[in-house]
């Protein structure tokens, strides 16, 4: 018992920060959109929503929307409520076509990148996708929750470890130790709180050990690679049959649901489809955002991606020149400004919210205990003042408190 | 290892089924809604799905798709990429008030049911629910996957044992051998292979022992009872905060998503809100879903859902005088037509598809291993002649094999 997530500890020391969160007023806060970057709540008080995960902007995309519009329209109905494995609407088979082409591999669209990630990996652990072997799993620390919520399942199949963050000198070391088992490495390809997997060495050691590899790259597909491919596809050299790709479509894909992405004609292809959990037996995504999918790919595959791209690079540049941090210059969208506990990056964020600036306070369990701060997410739809209103606003704060970045 | 699931095994034992099925062309059949209860193929073949879980045909609703355009258009986004818990559409709060209102309790949506067991469940494990102590879990043998597939991770928080199906006594043994621990008792309301929980009896445990109970009702919620309240909180005498209740809002709901339904104010509320998993760390349900279910849920509070309900169970009058199985007369809507083994299930499933009918076609690991069958569900959108189509085609193919039956 305990031996792999420990949800009542995780309470135990979370459950403070959530409720002064919600005592300072800056949890479940209710919005609608408005016809600039910033929302709105009922109460009247507009603000930029900076922990927003639509990188590119194209959450408020007038295509996107009205994609899934008519994917409503054309399937006359918003869910077919069969398995998909056995009926589907065909609208499944377009939106899997034209992601297929974005990323240039085979892609399923999924009803979230947890839902992929709930069915993928007990698959895995269960040895169907690493030629009937079960693998020695070894998660990242730092991997998303979405992942680190399977451990248990994964851990009832084979053998998992938990390897410090980014250590490929521990993944090697593995794989030195056990030659003669398959080994998965299963990782983030941009992090959630900032930072990055090492991908071109990983793929060194899947060229000399056999390593197979799992990433979830939610915080970089579209915002990162050509066509959006992501940070992880952009980086490896080839993409095979031992490495597997997980993403949300409702990050800055500007829609909603997940996608699993696996080479071409991989021998575990039905594995998947008619054993990767919810997958199979929970319902598949509406046909709206199957619409919407379709209408955000169409996006990717023309030149208004790389415009979008480029637009979020500059909003970057401006932002590390002006408030350089550990995550300078490494053209992923999230910062992360540390702060010295957590009372202090809840303070600062409400301060923050009065100006129009929504942050994320994060705080144990989302990062590791004593390193709280303020998470921010930059955007193609933010212009300069966005920026340097913002900062002006964290700047004022600071001098206010006197110990920021203590 | 191998203590709580086995996708393994599973696979092993459901490979060659699933195989058949697909040599068929009984699986991943892509279709597009008809102006009739009749879905077509890409290639032109009209046929009756006869495993939609839309037990009252709202799938087809037109209040229902227009909410769910209307709710796009109010949004004007698909999705909120925030976790909800900081920032969401203001649909969110009006979804959840109209769902409060049909279902008289504390309704909170999700991404889906099984999204929602999968953070309920091992918050549920860790104490959190149960008055911070850690409670032995009593699975039945029937749950379904999406419940069953978090056993490892409830094993890795607490004690959890595995029942036999609908077993009372068992319970009550548990109850009676452990007089100072929390106990909790899962199932399924209306299980999705047909049959029900003897939930009147549970709640008598639950008043002599202070039983706790966490039921998945999918499969009869908007379909039984007052208002569509579904099986259980028909047959339950309270609703008190001992008792959980998840369900699908894509079966007879007729829209998407799920729902987790607790008393109200309950102690624990906050809690489901931070730490149930998905509901936090993934994607809300979207703006059409959201839009979807406000309309459906009006649907469910006007005289129209009482209207579909008895259309349904006359469907279920029909057809269990024609054909009467272990599940007649239970007043649920799926009917399972049982059969030798898995290849004559495929094989008959086969002919009826030809002959224009979709059944589904059940092995294990969806059902125990040698109980094949065939599953059907009814429907308030169907008509007699749809049930005396199908069942004069079941005759006729039963005569050509002269073993159905057997």
């Amino acid at each position: 018992m305990g031996k792999y997530g420990n949800v009542q500890k995780m309470i135990e020391f979370g459950n403070e920060s959530w409720n002064s969160l919600k005592d300072c007023g800056l949890s479940d806060i209710r919005v609608r959109y408005t016809d600039t970057n910033r929302v709105i709540t009922s109460d009247n008080h507009r603000f930029i929503n900076m922990c927003s995960c639509s990188y590119l902007g194209l959450d408020r995309h007038p295509k996107i929307v009205q994609g899934a519009i008519q994917g409503l329209e054309r399937a006359n109905t918003v869910t077919l409520p069969t398995s998909r494995l056995r009926i589907g609407l065909s609208l499944i088979d377009e939106a899997e076509a034209i992601l297929s082409q974005v990323f240039d591999c085979k892609a399923r669209v999924t009803l979230s990148c947890g839902a992929a990630s709930s069915g993928m990996l007990p698959l895995l652990a269960s040895g169907y996708l690493t030629e009937k072997e079960r693998p020695l799993m070894i998660f990242d620390k730092f991997v998303h929750f979405s992942m680190a919520h399977m451990k248990s399942s994964c851990g009832d199949e084979t053998d998992i470890l938990t390897c410090p963050h980014n250590d490929l000198a521990f993944i090697e070391d593995v794989c030195l130790k056990n030659p003669t088992r398959k080994i998965v490495y299963i990782a983030d390809g941009a992090y959630s709180m900032g930072g990055y997997a090492p991908v071109e060495e990983l793929e060194k050691l899947q060229d000399k050990y056999g390593l197979y590899l799992y990433f979830d790259d939610s915080h970089s597909l579209s915002a990162y690679g050509k066509n959006g491919v992501g940070y992880v596809r952009s980086k490896l050299k080839s993409f095979n049959d031992r490495t597997f790709i997980v993403a949300s479509l409702g990050k800055a894909f500007g829609v909603c649901g997940g996608v699993i992405l696996t080479a071409y004609n991989a021998p575990y292809e039905d594995f998947i489809n008619t054993s990767s959990g919810p997958q199979a037996w929970s319902q598949p995504l509406n046909a709206a955002g199957l619409g919407g999918v379709i209408a955000s790919a169409q996006i990717h595959l023309s030149d208004e991606l790389e415009t979008l791209q480029h637009r979020l690079q500059d909003n970057l540049y401006t932002f590390d020149k002006l408030c350089p941090t550990s995550n300078k210059d490494n053209g992923l969208p999230i910062r992360i400004i540390e702060l010295s506990n957590s009372n202090n990056a809840i303070e600062f964020s409400k301060r923050l919210f009065e100006e129009g600036y929504y942050s994320s306070a994060v705080f144990f369990p989302i990062v590791a205990k004593g390193r709280a701060g303020l998470r921010i997410m930059m955007r193609a739809d933010m212009d300069t003042e966005d920026i340097t209103g913002f900062l002006e606003a964290v700047n004022k704060i600071a001098l206010d408190y006197k110990n920021f970045g203590s």
